[in-house]
């Protein structure tokens, strides 16, 4: 175990809301982290949680959790929690996250606002946490420069699943150069109240807004590197920045899709290596399975024991039969064939709740722990 | 009118299967198609067709048809018929239908089996009613001769969809030579009783057993030309023979997904142009919008008055709103816009048991007749 | 034709509504209503229809109806109206709608508001025209007294459903003394947006508020007759009143639930005769085919041919299946048989955005015009 | 724990079913239940079950159950399981169910088959384990006498959900006469492929064959108590008999709707009491939450902790997110409140594939041991 028995006081912010009750269901079992405090609207704060939230998950509220009193999202009322989980929307998660660091708060969040700015790492924790490294530059960045404050985002929930197999391919192959992804997503990528059922009982919708803008470009950011540029000044430190994958330009084209699924996004997925001749789908297929996360082999307790599960069944992976896998933690990948106009194309199915959301930021913590970016 | 009032009667092989029904109840408000004998399995023959068939559509029996007495699927019981159609399964399909050719029968068939035939045609009404031009040789190749008998068949339910802009812009601007296609299919596509309830609630199947061979091997049947070599024998007549696009090779990578949709299969298309540079996605717009077909031109009463209907807002088509538009005669394009890693992609809907099935072979039936392959 | 070509001025309020788009769409073929006015809330007025409505139906918007300059919901905007529907929301309809009588326009509503006002009658138009007659008396409680104005409601979608079948046994056998009414509701009934899709897909909800009590007291006041009570002052005219099946009194218990279906809203239903012994179910199953409505005999063109068809299969009425029977005008019955607690149980189907909403708000109007209620 | 340790060997027959497959996954982490012997048709005997079966539920097959080669369903196959379950179709569980009796195999059957036999209990673990009394006879019938052997039922899978809070109801306030059902009933109920999607997709069918007789006709048998008659010969011991719930008789008036739902029949209830007054709805839900079952007491592991969980909330129980709680094995019920025309009426959820399947027969083997029926 990692803390050999200590307890991390987490805080969550956007409490009441659908990540906000999937963080708090995913960590009232959680080894080390304890949530300590829950913040959300001025509408709920000051009642207890069970009576603020209209709790939708189908088991129920943690113990530890019910009797909570709900707190506004005010960095003093968090003052005592080494980790606070932003499950906010993004129409409010922007100032409240940036005042949180600048009050010294590490900030795990899982809202878009922050995920552009060129000092805030996107970390998908199965693939990057190498840029974690950006951390004490966004630190410094500050004024005055930080100690503990930070924000890390992760990623949309539609790129999250289709990243790790790349991640995967581009460590045994070298560079993906081009890549085509066409999502069918579940309905609770919409959040609630959501998808009105009316418009996706018996029915597909083939948009969804700016999703395909965010899966094109958060691609790039997370499988790029992240490099050391030289100092402006002489002598000065050199700046970190990331590369977006300019080493070898990748070009990806998403199209994204709503279908009647609660739980789990389905991708189809082909990719062109600028390797040539490129892999043959047999060693795609033995690379994907072989493929190992840094957060398993540091012993992060939520890391799932196999990044990316391959089926063999021609059928496979389904959002329902396949979703709950390792607690959704993982990612399945099945299908790898052949593509007649790139090189390999493959299905890939994450639960979008788990790791397409809070488990992600969860990991994340646990990794930042484990690195000592938080010290506990 | 194309025939003044008279009337041409017609017959049905497969007439209590899904397909079969979907003939019946399209064939009732014909103007001038009249279901004169309905064929289907042993088991059904002698009975009057309200009790042999467990009808499963929205509307009634047409009353024309609720008491015609189902025969079994010999020629001798369709000989008045001077149009067959076959919504046979695959299983029985092929002998019957030859037999029912041999028999000087002009068989319109849904069933895949003769699709690959040499000799026989794959006709998208919207695309390639050029390919009749192959009936004669046919009929030469039978022994002996044919005078009247003859097969065609019509395309997969999503290769039907996809075909008809593609056909489109290959108008426009010449041979595309790579095409992406990835399907979400209904479930009506796979018959009944079909797909499992239990298979496909809450959930996507990412794999439709052939179905992705078939839609990348008919595509290039249907949008390739009809050769004429030079006959065999010196002084022999030519011999026509379907290109299958070899003049201008056409890579296709289908990825066929089956989706909680009761009818309509929607398909996310990305086309590179052999063109250099390629049209813009204005044009591409506007070179869908004003497709015509040939059907139309001909008078054909069950062709749609737009081959394509393009649409404007950003998440259409969907196939609960848009599937029954002309009768599900059409085909719904939607989202054109440039595509990152090929040049145009934009969104198909085409009605699979319309469109896609028998009312495909209903248009090419009246092209055959206002052609003169059928004489009435 | 009840008016021999002549048209119909009618306006719609709640136009970008459900219910308004659906009576747009049922009015877009009506024999002699013509829209000429739509209102909504000043968000929409004076932009074109076509432009101001997410439109949310599966046939294109009425081409009269497309670029008709919506204003806001003024009787000054309807005064050339002879007819005004009404498919506002609750939280407005009521003041809204008394503006428009006290106008002198006659007003035929969907919304709850008025149905419960003792001059108001609560119309089915399948089962109680007759209530038509409290019209004069609802003019005069007016100061002053108006001379067309009027307010007529429909009863909710559930309520109309079972009220159908049970005046068709009730003319036969008399009165109802118990019924039990279990309910299987769309999404449809609840609008747009409406129920959340991470409600309902691949579940049930066993509440929709307020509805079972809506539904116990409706069917009371549709089902009771219309007494004439003696004037309190000596020599004023009677009074007439709502009897609410006072003279048998009538026990409902109602249960209503949501199910994951778009359209129909499914009851089991099962009653208690007062006459004793009750009708056998073969009794029943007659009466409840041979029942005619004043509606179809008054000519009224939306009403259907028959109010009531029953079906024999042992599994009918389906909604899929039988919800746009008679475009949706009717009511389906199926597997009338002997209850073992009550007396005779069977199934009901109504389309509720149909016959459960619109449809019966425009037969109201049909019957006041054969009525002379209206006058045209 | 109830064996100290000590382990029983299983067998399950007709393991490749639907039921087959929820038995394995229950047993897969069964404190002292081992599967020993696995039988299925010959088709599947002689591989090893992974490879026999579709598996088809959303978890892994148990590690213990994936490479145990499955045998034909003879009892010499089973002859060292000390408890047999039976998910057997019906087409083939009556006769062997008979033969592994009679080689003195203890049989805990989900089939149908024996459900009415005169000397077989039909037990809901809840409910009725007294009626474990009446095996000694059960085996005396059989000639020679069997020792071991014997058959106990489980209910239909409708049956189960409404007959506990019933069971709770008779035992604080007497007995009830007559009883309201009408079910909302999850496509898992039919099997696999069971139910066509195209059946269930937006739509409720109104009918499941068999279903209503099953549901009026278990619930006499389980609720009514089990009397001893005199033996026909002068001095022959008294033989027990069920009395069908006689001595107060009961009527069940049911009504079986199918929906598309995964998992959980939901069911309206009404009942009335033979007890005048009746108990207030208050009372009832005291009596609900209070009710306790020998099961918990025996120590029976796989017993729920709370036989039957009351929520307060309006709109629950639900299916999708109440049929987990408690590892499927209780009874959910809510809207506990007087109804119009009987006396109480409330809403039940029962996981149709936990409690209402296999659940049930292992509680019952449970407490079967508990009470030394099998002894190991």
């Amino acid at each position: 175990m990692m803390l050999d028995g200590r307890q991390v006081k987490v805080g969550i912010l956007g409490a009441t809301g659908t990540v906000g009750q999937r963080f708090i269901s995913l960590l009232g079992s959680h080894p080390f982290f304890v949530v300590h405090a829950l913040g959300a609207s001025s509408r709920s704060a000051g009642k207890p949680y069970k009576t603020a939230v209209n709790w939708k998950l189908p088991v129920p509220i943690p113990p530890a959790a019910r009797d909570i009193v709900v707190k506004e999202c005010v960095p003093s009322e968090f003052a005592e929690c080494a980790v606070v989980f932003s499950g906010l929307d993004a129409d409010v998660a922007g100032d409240i996250e940036t005042a949180f660091r600048a009050a010294e708060l590490a900030v795990f969040s899982n809202a878009k606002n922050h995920r552009r700015d060129p000092d805030v790492p996107l970390i998908v924790p199965l693939v990057n946490p190498s840029h974690f490294a950006i951390i004490p530059h966004q630190r410094l960045l500050h004024s005055p420069p930080l100690h503990r404050g930070f924000i890390v985002t992760n990623a949309n929930c539609a790129t999250t699943g289709v990243v790790v197999p790349l991640a995967a391919l581009e460590r045994a192959f070298g560079p993906v150069d081009a890549c085509f992804v066409t999502t069918m997503q579940a309905i609770s990528g919409g959040g609630y109240p959501g998808v009105p059922s009316l418009d996706i009982l018996d029915n597909v919708v083939p948009y969804i807004s700016g999703e395909e803008e965010k899966l094109q470009w958060e691609m790039l950011k997370i499988l790029g590197g992240l490099t050391r540029n030289e100092g402006v000044e002489p002598g000065a430190p050199p700046t970190p920045t990331f590369d977006m994958h300019a080493s070898a330009p990748l070009r990806v084209s998403a199209s994204c899709n709503r279908v009647p699924v609660l739980d789990g996004h389905t991708a189809v997925v082909s990719v062109r290596f600028k390797r040539r001749p490129p892999p043959s789908a047999q060693q795609c297929h033995e690379a994907l399975a072989a493929y190992t996360a840094d957060a398993s082999e540091l012993g992060c307790p939520s890391a799932p024991p196999h990044p990316i599960i391959v089926h063999d069944e021609p059928d496979r992976p389904q959002p329902r039969l396949d979703r709950d896998a390792q607690a959704g933690a993982g990612v399945n990948v099945g299908r790898v064939r052949e593509c007649p106009v790139l090189d390999i194309k493959f299905i890939v199915l994450a639960n979008n709740v788990c790791i397409g959301a809070a488990t992600s930021s969860i990991i994340n913590a646990e990794i930042a722990i484990a690195k000592g970016v938080v010290v506990v």
